[in-house]
């Protein structure tokens, strides 16, 4: 063989800054090579949709590798095993792979890059069990994905809660009071842990380490009794109290069902603050905005790796492997050392220690 | 007369990003004639604690332009006519506005310079109506004072809600979605017109425009109708339906009581949108992220001009004024006709029809 | 008249952050309006190009309004009144302006608006004289189109600067050293001044206040004799020394060829210092960084203000007028007032005393 | 041994985005052990100075996280081994290496934590092979110590250099025009590699892999030819051409002096391109712009857990060792391995051969 000639790629799942940089590089470094490249829209929906494939040129891929978003657009709805369908009875799924298999061979692809996060990539590997030429790029911002070092995007969201916090911190000192910040991750406190340690929080609160509140409250409490004018407390959405639920309304005596009201876990957390310490808390919702904006370098310069990586695995045969950065080199895992599993943040593990060294609290 | 010799300056109310722009520059420019600075700290309150005024040297304001907060640290506690005071039957308010004259007449102090917003403006006037020779200097991060083109502070305030919408519109636009970014402004619109026109919304809503529920619903539909692939909401934390709040919930058909079961507005119109148009929903709480942050260089350059105006004032006696902007020229107001009122966006003023002149939606 | 229905747009000259914001507001108002909308490319080359004039349809200006340049792209080239023709014996102007005319006649055009410095203008109101009905738009990022308080462009170039001279300011902090920073500004200085006053440079040189070298060097010394660890020094590039060239390379006597032979004037007054004090001097020559980026809120609101106003203009039959902004509101003034003329920073204005005031330099 | 009680902690050489977190991480893991912090100013020459050692407290280093500088101030000068003595026949060395391990001795230091690059690492070095219980953190916006994944400040100098790029590709685009940007990197080219890949360059030229100018004539010629508008220049400070400074001298024939009158080699490099292709071409010198500013989340984790680490190793008594990353995990390597060697860009490593897949040209 002399190697294939066709690949298409397709980005799923959410978004993440830097799916365009790896798009171009696909795109670019595969065209450079003299093969076709076809962008697939949507995720996998882009199969089942009229118009959903398209061809990617040069141009095409040309200004977009500072721009945020993604040009194939992402969508995590479409997965072909189990794509909906309306019946009379309502809404079931079907399996629909064998089509994307059918749509690929039409299409005389001899590779499908797959730029996704756990979801997508454990559709790839599947569709990869049923001979399709795949190869994945692992993409979240929430950076769990096992098998490489980092995923592309999770530093630029970092950098986006950092910022975000450090504007918080200036704010916070020239007035007393506690500042509660709810950034993404609801699995994996990755987020919460790295901008959260750059940015100077004081608690941290993460999905992997469930906690206490009175161990909040006793953090914040012994801040101000050395004299700290303010607090910061960095909370991923997924972070749970050890007890449950209940335990944090019950410690807010004076609005007892107050938990229950309130949206966010950040909401809750700043309730219960306030509550104990009657100190005014002022609490920020990050939401979407950390899965935009332009990426990072870094993320840029992973993103375009990752998206050479992947045509060279297509022009290797490595199917069924997605690329991978380990020790700051380009390499490849397989699929199914992967698929359904998470890389969440070690409780003991040498980030968490260096904050605890110097002196951020996990509620623990 | 040769001119005063003492000034003391303060910054009262909330953080806005420029104060110490303002403080370095009063300081500066009145070392610069030969005078002495005091800085009072926390707003009024340092008039009422130990060592709460400090001599201000050179060395005290280098490095601190490009700086959030202040100093000084802002307190929006402490009016003087109103203190505070813990008594048996509970907490009440007393009049020491006489302490505040007595110790700037200890002081030898020629000339006080008050930072603030609407309340310190107050304040400061009814002190000069007691015969304290009070200037001020404007700030908010909401623009609502009258008097002057603008405010420091509110420049930077709007600079980042647009950075947190352009993220929020790169990733609105790669999945199928409505945003909704709730930013300050209890009274006034300012930040949310600006931020976002600037940052391209699609629909803003202000407290100055009492908003229709169903009109906000007709335009997502209407974007959504012509093919846009996304929408962006902007909404002030002070924005109401035209018609109270009971009829938002009411229009929820699905989660009848849910619009009483969440905390801020922005919540309430993405639940609106999510229920009746069957959208995904995104919703951001920027919060004080607004108040913090490096300052940009119109907040900067605007502080600096504002804290040498404040000096000039002293020098020429022009007591009971504050600085302001005018046609970008730094002239004076008398603080009487400026204490009490709000500048508010107008419904019909330029910018809102030059808004609605490109297609945003203010709800009504 | 039922008003004008079909308009076109051209950007002129140099670029301009916010340029795009502009475009995309004329196109928009223009459409809502039912308006049909032409936009020209490669300034007013596009006359004389092949396709150089497309129609501009809503979707042409989606996404646009964060991004610097211009979707129609600048030139400064193709002057129509002396339009570069390749004769025999070289290159020689010829007058082609009647060509750009009897296209607009073509295209049925009610309006054309010009958006650009002053080249552009003076250009569109030669043609506003032959009878083209021609609207103007500020745009420069020197800030030194009279008539309006300020261009849309310069705001952004301003903090990029000051974002530059923040950076430099933290690492002279922490060696001992000068830096020098060139910026743009080869008639006026109001980027210097705007950038070097909220940057906190020591000295700003700009054209309008022909600088002493012994000053600088002074200056620069007495701040060494009172301990400051660092200076910087924030130059615009038309900045010239008070007695000529010559003169300043005659004060560095140990390389007393040394000036002619370098590039800049930041290089040379850098070169100034370290042979005269004995000090390590750096050198930052920021150059068209300064032209590029994501507009700020501030032009991407007056560049939207000013894109509508200009269509207003337009219906209104204002022709041979330029939108402008006066103390925040939208006006407009006659381009045979504004032609021509240029809006320099005053050597003894608002701006340079108050940053006298504060102890910056001017070398005078 | 009940394990070290006492600590000092430098910053040397120049300076890096990152320094102050750092410190901070040293001091408040120090004296969270229950240790005592003593703070050396300007590197080593803080031990030959009156004052030049201070205590360090938790007070010290608060709010410095967000910081670029080094509150320690840095030095390059002060080498102990070869200290500058002004005698009668001018400026001698002499080794005063002596007494820091002396003073080091008098204040009862347990360890000594050095932050610098290859100079101060060395140091350090012969310092512990004379007895000195030292430990090193590798430190160099060049990210050119070997033994070590990454050192801090590399990171941020990238993101700003690529910031700037992205500023001059908005601006390039809309002109016809080559930008050039020239970068920090005399000896190692990581960051005009890493900035110009994330950036989108199209020619990058880096010291280690000399170009050829005909190379680079040629490369920006045919993406004239294939209709490119612009291209983009990122030149290493230390890049040369591969026949030396003579033949690029010869290429220009149009002036050909004009080489050795022009400082760097981005403004070489411009004059070359204009010269040969007849294109405007400008130029922007970074310069120290990159060693300053706010770090990245990427420089603040990094330097937080190289600090913690260094403390880590005092505890542990690996002295003569410095922290390091590898694979993301915080290690330690031994000075003598590290010291007096370079990690430079391979010229066929994974990054340069990613970088070329895209089309990027090396001039080679």
């Amino acid at each position: 063989m002399t190697g294939p000639r066709r690949v298409a790629v397709l980005t799923g799942g959410g978004d993440a800054p830097g799916l365009n940089a790896v798009v171009r590089a696909v795109a670019k470094s595969a065209i450079n090579k003299g093969w076709e490249v076809f962008g697939v829209e949507d995720g996998f929906e882009g199969f089942f949709t009229r118009n959903g494939i398209r061809t990617l040129s040069k141009d095409d891929v040309r200004g977009i590798l500072q721009t945020g978003g993604s040009i194939l657009r992402c969508s995590n709805r479409g997965d072909p095993f189990r794509f909906p369908k309306q019946t009379d009875s309502g809404w079931v799924r079907e399996d629909r792979s064998g089509e994307v298999i059918e749509k690929c061979q039409t299409l005389g692809l001899d590779g499908l890059v797959v730029i996704g996060g756990d979801g997508s990539l454990g559709i790839a590997y599947r569709l990869f069990e049923k001979g399709l030429p795949v190869v994945g790029i692992p993409k979240t911002i929430d950076n769990d994905v096992p098998g490489t070092d980092v995923t592309f995007g999770f530093n630029t969201a970092c950098q986006t809660a950092m910022e975000a916090i450090d504007r918080l911190h200036t704010t916070a000192a020239s007035h007393q009071r506690v500042m509660v910040i709810e950034v993404m991750g609801r699995d994996a406190g990755w987020i919460a842990l790295k901008a959260g340690v750059s940015g100077g929080g004081d608690v941290i609160l993460i999905p992997e380490i469930p906690f206490e509140p009175e161990e909040v409250v006793k953090k914040i409490a012994a801040r101000e009794a050395r004299g700290a004018r303010f607090s910061l407390v960095v909370v991923a959405e997924g972070a749970t109290p050890r007890s449950g639920e209940k335990t944090v309304a019950v410690t807010a005596e004076d609005s007892p069902t107050g938990f229950e009201r309130l949206g966010g876990i950040g909401e809750r957390v700043a309730r219960l603050l306030e509550t104990r310490l009657k100190v005014e808390c002022r609490v920020t919702v990050l939401g979407h905005v950390q899965r935009g904006g332009s990426p990072t370098t870094r993320d840029r310069m992973l993103g375009t790796r990752f998206g050479v990586g992947a045509v060279d695995l297509i022009e290797q045969g490595r199917f069924g492997h997605m690329v991978a950065l380990h020790n700051e080199s380009i390499t490849s895992v397989a699929l199914k050392d992967v698929v359904g599993k998470s890389k969440l943040v070690k409780p003991d593990g040498q980030e968490v220690r260096a904050a605890e060294a110097i002196g951020v609290g996990f509620g623990r």
